[in-house]
């Protein structure tokens, strides 16, 4: 058994569930793969806060004891980008592996961090900055690497899905806001979930992903707009509004759009209720795919970061291996 | 960029799908990726039959002048278990790396396949072996590996799928099988497929992956017994039939069953035609996943070959990269 020490930045919904989800799976984790996955350090704002089930021994205020400190891995998720940003590039310069459900930051400098870490030889795990438990990110850059990606569409905002889908159930559009950040599916600024900001950003990562082309153009429209009456009046035509987000190739590029849009009720999409997310994707050669799942919450997003650590665990072994036998 | 060199066994539907793939998207591989796929020579049971795209040159009776010719994967898609075990065995020995698309085999040997490719240090790819294009293997062995899987339900044959949704049409069983062979969708022995063979392969092989314990009790029950009248029926209820493949934990392991259901018409299940397949999976952690998408035929079975082939590629540059650094 192998021990891959984790420096946690962040301890928050998914920071606090990745805590919880270890500890209830490292036995697990060791005795199938032989990971013994250890949490080192984390870095919280609040040392006095009363965090159920992680060591206060573990916290600290400090981000460079963190990272600096002996660790193989270390997980970004205080969210944000300024400071993240400056974390994640320290770590890759210390030759860490980087594990991340920062979708602001990957969309603002996805490009510049991947470049560092190709540069360094580590490892980037982000899936679990888009669509929480969905296993997107795998899907496009290996399972569908094989074929030609014509068109992505989604519902990539677990709160606006959920907003809207309270709406249909006859709630104003506040009284479901107030619901979603009850349950803490809403980001920490609930105007990048409703103005379609957040999905824009993680429809630019996919795109990227995906397509491997320059952005043409891009629309986005949020859901602020919508009345409850909106959508009654789109139910009594056999519809529903969802926030579609939408990237597909054209003559040179890519076009993408985020905006509320009327679909039939029995369209895949509109069965996707409260926080899910979905993706439908058309490959030119393996046809439409859809991917449904948890886009939000705690412990569906601190799967997506323990996977993400746990495969770059066993790539670190492999490494390791590949040298000893040379 | 760096040429993989594949030596191919079988030109069927699949064989036939992943040579018209490859001859479509090697320029964008290559340009993207690094990495320049090049089928080296094929096995074919009939060198003069007529194969549009496939340069007759690589042709080849003999099985040992693919496998043991100068090649770096070998790509097993001649079905059946018996010669197939000897040449992925003969593969593996040598060093190549392997890809299959074979679940008969898998199930049958699979654990011994993989001990002996993990001895020889070489990579086994089998994305293709269960539910066509969509990437289930790589979700449930790296996507939702940091989670506890509970269930798996799903539709996985997509030939008993294209009869059944055939016959809720109005179809007689024999025209619905008929329909189904004449699009290729059909195992070489429909036998197979409509006594739920090939579903309690894949299905085992999923339960493998997702819950690494032992099989308690397994039952098999195929379609043949359905009536056209069962279906019309089942839908004058608000329900339908398909046939449902499920593993779940049970105390001490795994209980595996398959088996014609009658679900609600809106069960998400229902919703899956023709010859789509669909995969639900519960995590602890992560709720409910649903994935869909084409589970037959040749381009979407030969994307999932294709990615298969891309990432060993990639894993021999790493390991290279490791060797050279080192």
């Amino acid at each position: 058994v192998r021990t891959l020490k984790i420096g946690l930045l962040g301890c928050g919904v998914v920071g606090g569930g990745f805590v919880r989800l270890l500890a209830s799976d490292r036995e697990r984790i060791a005795s199938r793969y032989g990971l013994d996955i250890e949490v080192t350090r984390i870095l919280v704002r609040d040392l006095d806060r009363l965090r159920p089930g992680v060591d206060p021994k573990l916290l600290t205020r400090s981000a460079i004891e963190v990272i600096d400190r002996e660790c193989d891995v270390v997980v970004e998720l205080i969210g944000g980008t300024a400071s993240a940003s400056c974390f994640i590039r320290r770590a890759i310069d210390l030759g860490r592996d980087v594990v991340t459900a920062n979708k602001a930051l990957l969309a603002e400098r996805g490009p510049e961090i991947f470049a560092a870490a190709a540069k360094r030889g580590v490892g980037v795990g982000f899936e679990a900055s888009i669509c929480g438990a969905i296993p997107i990110i795998r899907a496009l850059q290996r399972g569908l690497a094989g074929d030609t990606i014509e068109r992505i569409t989604g519902i990539l905002n677990g709160t606006c899905n959920y907003i809207l889908t309270r709406m249909e159930r006859g709630l104003s559009f506040d009284d479901a806001l107030s619901a979603a950040q009850e349950k803490g599916f809403a980001e920490a600024d609930p105007t990048l979930d409703i103005e379609g900001i957040d999905a824009a950003q993680k429809l630019q990562i996919l795109a990227e992903l995906a397509f491997d082309a320059p952005v043409r153009r891009q629309t986005v429209t949020g859901i602020r707009a919508i009345r409850t009456a909106d959508i009654e009046s789109a139910v009594r035509r056999g519809k529903t509004i969802r926030l579609i987000a939408e990237a597909q190739r054209v003559p040179g590029g890519v076009e993408l759009c985020v905006e509320p849009r009327e679909i039939a009720t029995d369209d895949a999409l509109a069965r996707i209720v409260d926080e899910n997310n979905a993706v439908q994707i058309r490959g030119r050669a393996a046809g439409e795919l859809l991917l449904v799942g948890k886009g939000a919450g705690s412990l569906p997003t601190a799967t997506a970061v323990l996977s993400d650590v746990m495969e770059i665990g066993s790539r670190r072994s492999a490494r390791a291996t590949a040298v000893a036998v040379a």
